[in-house]
């Protein structure tokens, strides 16, 4: 008989869950879509299923629940999201078992994921960039993500980074997130080729461009991608170079989808946040060490913390080594 | 007999002092000369100097010393200061008595004096923000001022708020300093007064323009202080904006000279604040409410802590009401 906990990590489309004993060992994982378009309600019932299916399939005891959510978490309340719609739903109303349940934010808590048991271990100072169809940060604070005053800290994807840009659809102007997200970047392209076809024929579009795309096309020499792919690194730099100035972070860790851009991401980054900041060393970057299990992975440290463990995770033998700096 | 601590705010030109009781009384203020041109080893002996006479003429029990000074402060150090031009100072250099001394970055300890005794009053989560020949901030978070990783958070002057701006005398381009500062504000309207009489004759100016002027001139409608002013406000409404997003506090107080100029400031800047952040509420923003005292109240409050008193301050019966929300 194994005690282990069920860590959930609900995103917009699907929730991916599992079972992880206190030494950090996953007994099993399991994915389901979140089912929003019934509702928050159906989302809520439809965790708490999910809940207790992977308690009842680990034929253990199951010590706490941790959960992650999008949007801001205050104490132990799911506040609000925009994606999935819900209001104020105390971090019970996910569970049906008899156990403690903790909630956390998404990008927060893959953020302490990634200072327990990945690329910041040791660092209780640094920035957690999740860059995807959307931008956001976790701020980690000597050792712990920070929430801010009421829970809405971290939103860096709607700093007006381009006081004097374009317009975001949160009706800002100038969001880093409207330049360099990974669905603005492929959306800033495409409208570059719908200009240009509007000239000149250009070759018929079967499918939608991803920013993967735009960024091989730009390494290729694709002006139109060059172009887009210069604008989301400048929009991205100037977004560090301001975060380093207020928060003076140890390193800056990447994560999200366009993360796995490499060096074409890399390398330019790094030398623009250098160039930026005239009379101090910039911070270095590093690529997130836990992809898609850091936000199951932050669930599992937040269930073992609310089960009474003092630190889990820092004796976790994970596979993770500690990575260089990039590049 | 009285006890008492020490308490001393070392500016770049002038050092103010005191002794404070337990019970936050100030048994007496005095005030020299930092004599910074004498080079950094004569600032510090004078600064011993001050210590050892203001302990002595309190004619009692000095408990413990506390000390505020320009530039960051790591531990107990102070690592450098521009302005004076010392490199990696232990506290314990500054004063020659036998009792602790605490060391305090100066704006970072004005900051806790505002959160303790002055504006911003059982606020665990608040902005400093000091305007005056300089920006720089105080960012306190969970009750404390936050440092960074290595003592250099809060250089918000020199964040990028306008990255096709001016060149900061810092190297770096459009920070918020080289537009909003109350030196760069007296500068950049002598500039225009420069180029126009170039063109035209304007009158003879003659004394130095300080900011205070070109408010008040923007005020009277004069057209080359309105745009002055105007970048002023936007500069320091697109920082607020960015530190709002990024930290959520519950407050923004501002101090430093610029902090007196009142409605001409207050007002537009909340507007205009308000305005940038189109999916969020704006903090409101309040007015520092100690002044001129807040370094050294703060070295008390960092003296009395060394000194193993529990939250100092907390019961100082100070004449400093809390403010309501500026406008």
């Amino acid at each position: 008989m194994s005690t282990y906990v069920v860590a959930l990590d609900v995103g917009g489309t699907s929730m991916k869950g599992g079972l992880v004993t206190a030494e950090g060992e996953i007994l099993l994982t399991d994915r389901r879509p979140t089912s929003r378009t019934e509702g928050p309600l159906r989302v809520i019932e439809k965790i708490r299923d999910f809940v207790e299916d992977l308690s009842a399939a680990g034929k253990g005891t199951t010590a706490a629940v941790g959960i992650v959510v999008p949007g801001p978490v205050a104490g132990n309340t799911a506040v609000y999201s925009a994606n999935i719609g819900w209001k104020n739903v105390p971090a019970t109303d996910f569970s049906p078992l008899n156990v403690p349940v903790s909630l956390g934010h998404d990008v927060r808590t893959a953020g302490l994921a990634e200072s327990v048991l990945g690329a910041a271990r040791s660092q209780p100072d640094f920035l957690f960039l999740s860059i995807g169809t959307g931008i956001a940060a976790a701020l980690i604070l000597q050792g712990d993500p920070y929430a801010g005053s009421t829970g809405w800290s971290g939103e860096i994807g709607h700093i007006p980074v381009i006081p004097t840009g374009e317009r975001c659809t949160c009706g800002q102007i100038g969001c880093l997130e409207t330049y360099a997200s990974a669905a603005s970047i492929a959306r800033r392209y495409t409208e570059h080729l719908t200009r240009a076809s509007s000239i000149t024929p250009t070759p018929h579009i079967t499918a939608p461009l991803t920013a993967e795309d735009v960024i091989a096309r730009a390494m290729r020499g694709d002006p139109q991608a060059a172009l887009v792919w210069d604008e989301a690194l400048e929009a991205l730099s100037l977004a560090l170079a301001t975060y380093t100035l207020l928060m003076d972070p140890s390193s800056i860790v990447l994560g999200g989808g366009l993360a796995e851009a490499g060096h074409p991401l890399y390398s330019p980054l790094a030398e623009r946040l250098q160039e930026k900041l005239t009379w101090r060393q910039a911070p270095p970057l590093h690529h997130a060490a836990l992809g898609m299990n850091a936000g199951m992975l932050g669930a599992a440290l937040l269930a073992w913390q609310s089960a009474g463990h003092q630190n889990p995770g820092t004796t976790w033998p994970l596979d993770a080594p500690t990575p260089p700096p990039v590049p």
